[in-house]
């Protein structure tokens, strides 16, 4: 049985801890192709760029690990990676991350960690989205490995159900266990500081607070992830709100 | 009764025939607060700008009519306005668009016209986004115009449910009449077009073709778009698959 193929991005870009760390676990278990932004791309959600086109650099080409950066967005990396990189063999996993800052709650539709592993999912791949609750540039992403390590060799096994990607959030510091969690929903309060500039131009800052609608919650990611628990979250692309889908039809027609 | 404050966005930016029609009906219906990305934002998704500060101009500022542009994405545009350009008056409606092309099948998670409702909807108010299946500067957007009205007369009369907002495309020329929908999944074929640069570059042109997984299924936007109908689509923020968690708890713990 040949090795599986694993395509990896990140929001990051290739020369941060988080994805080196996720580099290192994959290529234990099998060969590797980095598609990863040039540039430092958080907040990019699933945003894919359509008004230039993007470019592709080969840094790395040895056997078995390949590394491209391209000058788009998350999503493009994947996009690019399966469409055109890839398309001799695609990749039997898209795993991404691990992002610096945890993508759980409302982060979620923020997220180009989340961007990725929706667009691995666009293209029918299994696809995992990995997140550390610290910004730090040196944050310890050691406790992570072996939850990361037990999570990919299970996909690989079995698979994942159709249409379903995985959003996996590690707390910092000892992680107590891993728990199936709901995304937590929520609001975020003060959003932007504002700032004067020296020209006396006003500017404004991206910040915010988390508050969860009901952070009692027990079935929530933030919950668990508040505790010291590792959470993951299966997602589908489909946003239809199928419940109140009459009381539309009522309201409108 | 004062008079209802719109909020209207779009990825367009403010010169473009599809905000300017849903400006005007606005403003036949109340006070209008126009928050529109400085340049043409296609594809931004919910991105939000986090690696630099964003600024607002405003271009007219009339009673009952203003007109702000920002340096940023869709989504930048009416969480700037909720938490700092609005914050005396929140809108009573957010409205969106008329984008110029479909944001209907898996285009919604790329679109930054929908990331415009989404943000309306983080922020708990009632959004609207609308679009038309045509990428043409001189598209014809009369025959939106009453059926916009009505939706907007009866939302603002009656509300969304909490957690809802729509995603309303209409087709190009006559439209036979609205139907309530799904989002219809699908996956986009084909999406880049390979080129050489005089330097013998390669580079990369987003492009696409999409296809159905089940282009009979008569409960989808794009099977009634089709057919010469509107369609409007109830959406919600989170992307939790609850049908499979069991399922992921079996795989993992």
């Amino acid at each position: 049985m040949r090795r599986p193929l694993f395509l990896i991005s990140n929001d990051d870009g290739y020369n941060y801890g988080g994805i080196q760390t996720l580099i290192a676990v994959a290529r234990q278990l099998g060969d590797v192709v980095v598609v990863a932004p040039g540039t430092h791309q958080s907040g990019m959600a699933s945003a894919i760029t359509t008004t230039a086109p993007v470019t592709a650099g080969r840094l790395i080409d040895e056997p078995g690990f390949t590394v491209w950066t391209v000058n788009g967005t998350p999503a493009d990396c994947v996009k690019l990676a399966c469409d055109q990189l890839l398309r001799d063999r695609l990749p039997d996993l898209v795993l991404t991350g691990i992002n610096h800052g945890f993508n759980a709650g409302l982060s979620t539709i923020y997220s180009g960690t989340m961007g990725c592993a929706f667009e691995g999912l666009a293209h029918g791949l299994p696809s995992i989205a990995f997140s550390l609750g610290s910004y730090a540039l040196d944050a310890d992403f050691s406790p992570c490995v072996p939850y990361i390590r037990r999570i990919v060799e299970r996909v690989l096994e079995f698979g994942l159900p159709a249409g379903v990607c995985l959003n996996v959030n590690f707390p910092v510091g000892e992680i107590l266990g891993l728990r199936v969690t709901t995304t937590a929903m929520g609001r975020w309060i003060n959003e932007y500081e504002h700032r004067v500039n020296p020209s006396g131009m006003d500017y404004y800052w991206i910040q915010g607070d988390y508050r969860c609608d009901d952070p009692r919650d027990t079935a929530t990611d933030i919950y668990w992830l508040d505790r010291g628990w590792a959470t993951v979250t299966p997602c589908h692309l489909d946003q239809t709100d199928h419940a109140t889908m009459s009381q539309i039809s009522e309201l409108l027609l």
